[in-house]
């Protein structure tokens, strides 16, 4: 069942392409999927994919284009006519469309949808790009199945099915009054065993849940997830149902946010894959090298600072524990902070920030005891003084306590501020626990050995 | 539309239950959605949450059971019977209902199944226990609609509608020949559309895409977020239909997987939650800071053999140098990581190993070369000798290249040993990286200026 693009396909397929056999072309594509008629398009020149997609059906082509990266599909884009591209867009579900149509420039946009032969569909799309991004309105489509209360059974079937000829998969039936507001839903089981003259207001289940056109994207895939949820209606402010959104653009919203989350923790700033040239790459990780490069220079600062006590036989022994040091700040830092941001983006975060505080202190010091023993243990092997183990001990104690609660309290207070929390993750928390970490080590190890 | 939890909500429920208020409770709690019952569960004592388990109908509680957290429900469900269990467990899907069962204690399980009434569901659970975790038979259910190819459409109209008693939601329904090998599925359009005595077999589409019961859990999530499936059919390795798997349990599956890639990366190894327990966090979160720990205490050794330059009023500025070096080579590490780890997961790290050995050298460069500038323009200000600035720089330079080739190799070697790469990006990259790095550092500084 599995469909396997290898190198030797790709060749087959570059090769009849060169050679315009079309009916060739048309026939090995046939069965393969658009999914991987996508990944196929990704590995091919540009000037090849658009070939392709100008020679294969705008059924397929269209969720080919839509399964494709954002930069193959602009390149394929700017190598169509606008009327070709209108062609591929009346095949699309109007939340493709709207995407897809945003994405070009201003100017072609206009011309694109001024070649939509379907004026509904157009007129679909054109509202689509009214709504904000990041809400509802931006991530809904136009296309759902829609019955009136005061229908029968009978005609809703006979309705439903000319509905159903635009829409891919049939979710729900949301029942709506006479003005369009939405009212309930209806089950295709009741549907089936309901008899054909019943009237829909005696059999719908007049609650449902809904968002409205300006929901937060978040907040409709908190919603979904929760309730288990496949689809969920869209009203507008007055309560007229105008779209609705489906699980599969939440999946996609979903992975998006998390891979997001996971390149933030690691410092990556941009939506950014393996394969992306050297210069997106560069621009992603650039800025946050630089600044851990700052942190670092900033320490240059601290150690300076105690130079002094490395003609001290016996303390100059500290400045070999810096890096242990800034390890421990900032592993204890980026644990804290990824358990707040996940519990944040979960709810879990409940409770006094005065408990949450108790709890982090706790936590840290349970943590630090185990490891300040560790430290000892090491010492005694190398043979330091126990007054010198000691110091190291309470001094790297002291900063884990520290680094857990900046780790905590940070992605708190970004989130009650309305920033992403996330950000607090990767080098920012570890290069601020660098620096804060080695300055209270030595200030700590000063006050206690006196230097 | 949406619930809000009060503490004061809270409050009441309690009262209402150390009442025994049992029809206030059940008012109370009529209209309130499962997952928010669920919500409120957590948030009072195990010993009230089995009150209200036991009061309102099962109907409702087995799916509060399956929206808790797996500690919540293990604590409700050792206060109940086996009888009350199997009660429970009636009502759920199938693959919910194995999930529960396998959580339970082995004599348990053995008499809560029972327990069980309807046979055909207990066998179905018995069944489903016995495939491997991980696997596309453990994430399945066994309800779904099937029909056979030589029904009519009337025929099949009247089977569904007593299968679909049992299905939540019908996705598809699948076609199968006589002896319950999977062929084809059914659209709900078509079936709509059809006369009542066209048969199956002339209208249904004879190509699914299925899974076997051994298909890993990840592919299972990978195929499906592909081809954009809502469902799934699995079949057994005759082909023979046993069951679907719906895009809900993808959706938890690929949050899941998420959550534990981005704990990974953060140096947190068992799925836990800011509300756990301080024991529970500090099992997931101690290994990975003694790994730091024994990393930073490496670090004290490397620099014990560079003391020397303590003594040399010119060099021994070097130590001041080590905070940014290891911050640069464990941020380095944990860019090129994550990078590579999404890439693999994603499948986009095409191409041979020599050319992403070459990407990432000139990435590497180029960061290197950006940042060394700042580091030598920080030696002007600082007045350091332009030797000195230099050898810093093309140290730190050294250390990024090896530092990005560790993170990016570690994971692709790991991967092609059958290691979850996810393990190579947190604090396992960052403390080789931090050793590596130091010593590099100093060993190469030790080559330019000849100490």
């Amino acid at each position: 069942m599995q469909f396997q693009l290898t190198a030797d396909y790709i060749q087959k397929v570059t090769q009849l392409i060169v050679n315009k056999q079309d009916n060739e072309l048309k026939e090995l594509l046939h069965e393969v999927h658009f999914a991987d008629i996508a990944d196929l398009l990704e590995e091919i020149k540009s000037k090849e994919a658009t070939y392709l997609i100008k020679l294969l059906e705008s059924e397929i082509t269209s969720e080919v284009l839509m399964e494709l990266d954002e930069d193959v599909r602009e390149k394929i884009l700017n190598r169509l006519s606008p009327k070709e591209i209108a062609k591929e867009i009346e095949e699309m579900d109007t939340d493709d469309a709207a995407d897809v149509v945003a994405e070009l420039e201003d100017h072609i946009q206009k011309e694109v949808i001024e070649k939509i032969e379907d004026e509904s569909h157009a007129s679909d799309i054109v509202e689509l790009l009214t709504y904000d991004d990041d809400t509802a309105g931006a991530l809904m489509a136009k296309e759902l199945v829609q019955v009136k209360e005061s229908w029968t059974v009978a005609g809703c079937v006979r309705e439903m099915r000319s509905q159903a000829e635009n829409v891919t998969r049939v979710h729900s039936i949301y029942v709506t009054d006479e003005d369009g507001k939405l009212t309930g839903r209806l089950s295709l089981k009741d549907l089936l065993t309901a008899s054909a003259k019943t009237h829909i207001s005696e059999v719908y289940i007049p609650k449902v849940d809904s968002v409205t056109v300006d929901t937060e994207d978040e907040e409709v895939a908190r919603i979904m997830q929760k309730y288990d949820l496949e689809a969920i209606p869209v009203v507008d402010e007055k309560g007229i149902l105008v779209g609705r959104i489906t699980i599969d653009d939440i999946v996609d919203f979903i992975k998006e946010e998390a891979e997001k989350d996971y390149q933030m923790a690691a410092g990556i700033s941009q939506d950014v894959e393996a394969d992306d040239s050297i210069l997106q790459l560069t621009r992603a990780r650039l800025p946050w090298l630089v600044l851990g490069l700052f942190g670092g220079l900033g320490s240059v600062f601290i150690l300076q600072d105690f130079e002094s006590i490395m003609n001290n036989p016996e303390l100059k022994a500290l400045f070999f524990f810096t890096p242990l040091i800034a390890a421990m700040a900032g592993n204890v830092g980026v644990q804290s902070s990824a358990i707040i941001v996940q519990g944040l983006a979960n709810d879990v975060v409940k409770g006094s920030l005065w408990s949450r505080l108790l709890k982090e202190v706790g936590l840290a010091l349970i943590n630090g005891i185990v490891l300040s023993i560790l430290v000892i243990l090491f010492g005694f092997i190398m043979n330091y003084k126990l007054e010198f183990s000691l110091t190291i001990a309470i001094s790297m104690l002291s900063v884990i306590i520290i680094a857990s609660l900046i780790g905590t309290f940070v992605p708190i207070i970004l989130d009650k501020k309305g920033i992403d929390p996330a950000i607090a993750t990767g080098p920012f928390i570890t290069t601020s626990n660098d620096i804060f970490g080695i300055f209270l080590f030595f200030y700590i190890s000063k006050i206690i050995l006196g230097f």
